[in-house]
């Protein structure tokens, strides 16, 4: 009868201290968020199929999680279909609901259906699961969270502005200083695929390109020849290899090399519009970094791209990325709507936060306060004293059960409570309770009548 | 390729006022959830399928969703299954996960599989959207938040007495006066049963009971004997339909029917030992009520039972329940392990505190201060100052785009923004801003080195 259970692959319980830990991150981005005047929404953790499949590319159709339709579903099955024993045909005519794969279509058929609610422009952030049957592996989950914030219905670069000074503004009240926000824009790739001649081949380019520092110049090279681009092309691509300083002397570089291609200097004046306004602004902890090689999302987005990088003695992936699209709706056929949004990463945040030891201390107590359980009488009396801190928003429990005076005590030093206090028949008759300060080893005893004296501490 | 988009049946959007209220509740809910010394845990959204199959009842196994498997899962079908073309014998095959239904169970699982991590008493609370394929109807969803308070591993009836202080300490909290904390003991109904000579038909017995409220007490007697309970079993349980004045009383009453039955007078000494206890604490805004036809959850609670009503001019079903379940870890393999909990009903409460007209209206405000854009120049002085402003804290904006100024106040309107702050070239020239007052619609002229002056006031 009993089972020895377990949960699936790619999934994960969280104990109570990692539930605090990752609330702190939530809570903090969150917080940032709707001081930037973001509003949140919330999406169906399922959609219906359709909204879903064919919006993320064959792979992505492959690892969303589909929900077999409840009821006797197999008997809707014509039997052509079902003779085949088919896998794929099979599938859409025994589910019409999907797991959520991202807040990103969700949110683009969210605009559409309400677009008549909407006051745009309109800033709104989701912070919620999203489900991906990938292979589960180190860092890599089958559930996890994202953390989008998005303003759609706005083409002004004011938005790149914000969205920058909001990294900044939330790694720093997180601690985690020496980020580095990486900058591009896609039109400054498309103008470079352009001026050497591969406009045809913008995707190998950049999949190529996106690969500088792990295989190096030569390798990149090596794998543009591959794809098919040519030998003079990739000459007339050298200055991107060498491309050296500050972000502005950077975009002095790209103007040479791009100064034949409208698109390619559109980008660049965006660029540098950005660049400028963030520098005047100033940033806290956080340094903004023309990266002409980052490509993330290239499908997707048209004018910048963001991606951010875990200060540099950590080694960890991007910790959050986004960039601007001109056309997200229109999928829904709302057209020419612009978007721009950037994501926080949530799981890697919270491995960089743990390995630098960023969590403040107070963030994994449990309670403020134990009391300890003498027996019917003495828990009513401590109960009471608990009510009055619980008022107060302390954190207060009276253990349990009238068990052992070291068992309870051993409660309170594995949960890290830092002060326990013993209503003994004693004290009920003298009206009083003894505070023992766990860290410290001290006692002290106050009157019941007067708890203030002891929680005005606290 | 534009889709007319739409939602699956049963799910909802939340706007960004249904989120601001939403969480209002819930973070009313988990503030004193924590203040009472209960830790949060979060479980995957799905779990195998045989952890929660088999544990709901047959109606249950039915309205479970089930995720198809990915990849090619239909060659993993044996012959003889498929030829079947059956849907209860194929889903098994093709389904090995499936979403959570409730919190208990999950709950139950992983205090098994955590159980040497765990500080026994553990007080847990759980916040999170479950999903069942019910048919959808007014005020029931497919998918749903539950906000579950639990302890295991504690058989003192403390934790009861506690359950009902948080009850009342919540609805308070919410404003939310004149509930009504219904209370009764599985332990009653059995001794009930036993002493009317009706053992066999409990549960035939409490469901009938139960319905005194819809039905009437000719309706439940006419139910009872449909049911097979006899004439002079249902004579005996007159005195139960007659019950009246406070619970002490009516514990009175109680005691006489079941002085025969040792079960019935130790659910009957529970009561009294609770009842007692909170009446000495004393209630803020609830009142806590013996209830003898109360029976929900029947076979899964052994001793008190649970449930809360909206205050009586409000018409809407129960809005919170729990209960003690003496071996809720058996069905993992630990056994002996008490649970007590209680469970809140989000969307219930949502619509009591929307037709009472209890969210305060700072729940659905959107951001304090919007600065109206002026151009390139006047936005990047007004993010200057927004940045001040957010630094403390207050939620603040640029329009996102230099468009009319009209349109931009109408934006702050629709928003119910109560400042909008002008920056337009000769503010700018000065070194000033102009705050206007939306609600009052005055407006003053301040130093923009000197914000505070205007922030003090927020």
């Amino acid at each position: 009868m009993a089972q020895k259970p377990s949960i699936p692959k790619g999934t994960r319980d969280f104990s109570p201290t990692e539930v605090a830990k990752r609330n702190y991150i939530i809570q903090t981005i969150k917080k940032h968020f709707e001081v930037y005047g973001f509003q949140p929404i919330e999406t169906p953790s399922f959609e219906n199929s359709e909204t879903l499949m064919g919006k993320y590319g064959d792979e992505g159709d492959r690892l969303i999680f589909k929900i077999l339709n409840s009821g006797d579903f197999i008997s809707k099955v014509d039997d052509v279909t079902y003779s085949s024993k088919n896998s794929a045909s099979l599938t859409p005519k025994i589910t019409e609901k999907a797991l959520r794969y991202d807040l990103t279509v969700p949110f683009a058929r969210y605009v559409v259906m309400h677009q008549n609610e909407i006051d745009f422009p309109f800033k709104r952030y989701q912070i919620q699961p999203v489900w991906r049957a990938d292979r589960p592996q180190k860092g890599r989950f089958r559930e996890f969270y994202q953390c989008d914030a998005d303003v759609v219905g706005a083409k002004s670069l004011l938005q790149e502005v914000e969205f920058v000074q909001l990294y900044d503004a939330v790694f720093t009240a997180l601690g985690l200083k020496g980020t580095t926000i990486k900058i591009n824009n896609r039109k400054v790739l498309s103008g470079i695929a352009e001026v050497i001649g591969a406009k045809h081949l913008l995707i190998d380019f950049t999949v190529a390109l996106d690969k500088l520092d792990k295989i190096g110049e030569e390798g990149v090279k090596k794998e543009m020849l591959a794809k098919g681009i040519s030998e003079s092309a990739i000459d007339k691509a050298s200055p991107l290899f060498a491309m050296s300083g500050s972000s502005m002397e950077q975009l002095e570089q790209l103007k040479s090399l791009l100064v034949e291609s409208e698109i390619g200097m559109a980008g660049v004046a965006e660029l540098d519009e950005i660049t400028r306004n963030v520098e005047a602004l100033g940033l806290q902890s956080a340094q903004l970094q023309l990266d002409v090689t980052l490509a993330r999302g290239l499908n997707y987005y048209t004018g910048a791209i963001f991606e951010v990088s875990a200060p540099e003695d950590v080694k960890m992936g991007s910790i959050g990325g986004g960039g601007r699209y001109d056309d997200l709706t229109g999928i829904f056929g709302l057209k020419d709507i612009s978007g721009v949004g950037i994501s926080f990463g949530l799981d890697r945040i919270y491995l960089v936060m743990e390995e630098l030891n960023l969590f403040p201390s107070s963030v994994s107590k449990s309670v403020d306060v134990l009391c300890v359980n003498f027996g019917n009488q003495e828990s009513m009396a401590a109960l009471k004293l608990v009510n009055q801190m619980r008022a107060k928003g302390i954190k207060a429990e009276v253990y349990p059960t009238n068990t052992k005076m070291q068992k309870q005590m051993k409660y309170a030093n594995s949960r890290n409570i830092p002060y326990v206090v013993l209503i003994g028949a004693q004290e009920l008759e003298q009206e009083q309770f003894v505070v023992k300060d766990m860290a410290q080893g001290t006692q002290q005893t106050y009157s019941l009548g007067n708890s203030e004296e002891f929680t005005e501490h606290l």
